[in-house]
């Protein structure tokens, strides 16, 4: 299965995987797709330690780093704060509300002997700002990585000249016509058409009505569809539409090598199709998540409203971390409260059971062969 | 192109169109689609005297009719309330602030000569409870009118058993899972598994994630995908996801048919992709439409909260009336209250130009052959 897309990387078939998971990332090189790891919460030494880990797993097989690159965020304006000068940001009521919160649904602190930093820091340790992600680029830079990301806004200069001067491409996630010309504009090599149905930050057009509009204003650049894709039929769906591959992130997070918090797995296999919320409770920007007491939390009248990237990621690090700890302890507040980020496909047949990763990469090959023949018997007939 | 879809009503290319326009209808049945024309605000006379007219330019095709046929309605307790009850449940406060949005956007009163009823009468004429719907059914059965669909709730007994024992075939449109499997014991024999991005009254599951689901929980019954498709491409990718045919409604109100509202066709062709809203402000339902200061008013923190249908259409079909009358008057503020229902494809490629009926279907099958091709491709390769 050869596209511009495969060809640019060097990949058998057009699946590329955005996981915070290794051990996926890993997989879905050897099964003959892109694993792409999400780092933008990684310390600079966790992330070498994962990519010497990935390195070796994928035996010179392909694989991508996915940072975070937001044209915008507190502290911008001056190139990015330090960590103190942000935290100083923090308005003092929304850290009450927040303790209140976590009061009223039962969540312990920290034990004090709790690490801080590497893979486990979650939402509190993103990385956002140029001063900060430089070392995370110093580290990938340094590895054999085939494919860094931009997740969100067009890639900065210096982020597209460090790549491209190491002759690797850039990929860079577009929620509209708008964003995909910016990034094609600023030197993107790949865009990736996300539509509202995906996880995590995501904008408002579905994946339908968005992927042949960007196909056509940004080609001959190959395209990826992003958002919905799971399963065999959506991949050839979104091929359909004129992309050259697909971007998945959700299907990963029900996989047997996911490492998604056990609560959270249990409530993604158990949940119904679509129970989801476009929420800025996380990381200050809208970002599809499955919808819980969290979510309702921060919509509700009494909620204190959102604060900018990475503000929010900063402020609600910690509560983050605190509810993940507890949420195990079946039919607890804490429970309750546990969410992450998913798409649409949360409850669709992709997640309803734990596959082993290559399986999952294997079984969409199937069922893209088996959706193209249909197609091509309703043209003959 | 034969699917389950096109045996079941005889045609021969599975695009099934909805409109409110007897021109768009009859031009899409010729080209091979099935035309099926939205009645819900026809009278009874002019229901008749459409599809006579339909039947004189199909020449024996077939074509099929929409209703409304919601389970729960003001009123529905009681199986529906003639019109002057319902008049009487509209709030007073609804109508000061609706007067009064009126006033400041300067919208003049309809001349006294003004008729009513008809095809004219948009919102205001729904006819969704089983007393007022009768005599539509009674015209449509008096006719050769070889799909009957319901696009709201369940068909209820009383639709379905007229129409089987018509030797009609019934659809229903359903946003979930749970409304296709609703519709199945209810004894539909098409189901249209909507996304979000349709136009007029939707869910919130996008197309990609819920037509594969709907497909597997209903199957053998055909589907239909809906939402996000006007081209092609979209046809292609809702036919991989297990999909029989299409349902399109958007993508037909801008060809040189549609009789929408000049300043509204205006607006379609001028929109961004994705201008829309999901907003109860028509019909008290929600319903995806062009998003225009009217579908912002109604959501400010100053607007009174829509009532449920039939009321919040019996509400505003007047005030919709005034406003379209006067909305091709460029620059006024009549022209920025204008809207009407349209999907997120609205400014997309497949709305941008007006373009005879015909042609949209005949360039929707060529380009789906083409998408099929490249898939094909892909396979091989």
């Amino acid at each position: 299965m050869r596209t511009t897309a495969t060809d640019l990387v060097g990949i058998d078939v057009p699946i590329f995987a955005f996981s915070h998971c290794r051990d996926v990332v890993a997989a879905v090189t050897n099964a003959g797709g892109l694993g792409v790891l999400g780092a933008v919460a990684h310390t600079p030494e966790q992330l070498d330690i994962d990519l010497a880990w990935i390195e070796q797993e994928v035996k010179g097989r392909p694989y991508g780093v996915d940072l975070l690159v937001p044209e915008k965020f507190a502290g911008s304006e001056s190139g990015g704060l330090d960590r103190e000068a942000l935290g100083d940001l923090l308005p003092a009521g929304h850290r009450e509300w927040l303790d209140g919160l976590l009061d009223r649904y039962g969540i312990p602190p920290l034990p004090a002997d709790t690490p801080t930093g590497g893979r486990s820091s979650g939402v509190g340790g993103m990385r956002v700002d140029p001063k900060s992600m430089a070392p995370l680029l110093d580290v990938l830079f340094a590895h054999e990585t085939r494919l860094v990301a931009s997740a969100l806004g067009p890639p900065p200069p210096h982020f597209i000249e460090r790549a491209h001067g190491a002759g690797i491409p850039v990929a860079a996630l577009a929620g509209s016509v708008e964003h995909a010309v910016r990034h094609q504009a600023a030197g993107a090599d790949l865009v990736v058409a996300q539509g509202t149905e995906a996880g995590g930050h995501t904008g408002q057009i579905a994946t339908m009505v968005l992927v042949p509009e960007v196909v056509d204003a940004v080609g001959p650049l190959p395209v990826l569809a992003a958002g919905g894709i799971g399963r065999g039929r959506q991949l050839a769906a979104g091929m359909a539409l004129g992309a050259d591959g697909v971007w998945c992130g959700s299907v990963w997070l029900t996989t047997e090598e996911a490492e998604t918090n056990p609560a959270v797995k249990e409530k993604f296999l158990r949940a119904g199709l679509g129970d989801t919320v476009r929420s800025r409770s996380m990381t200050g920007k809208p970002a599809r998540m499955l919808r819980s007491p969290w979510t309702e939390e921060w919509e509700s009248a009494d909620g204190p409203g959102t604060l900018p990237m990475p503000l929010q990621p900063m402020l609600v690090g910690e509560a983050q971390a605190r509810i993940n700890r507890v949420a195990g302890t079946p039919g607890t507040p804490a429970n309750d409260l546990a969410t992450y980020f998913v798409g649409q496909i949360v409850g669709s047949a992709s997640m309803s059971s734990v596959r082993p990763t290559r399986r999952v990469v294997h079984e969409m090959v199937e069922e893209f062969v088996e959706a193209v023949e249909r197609l091509t018997r309703f043209v003959e007939s």
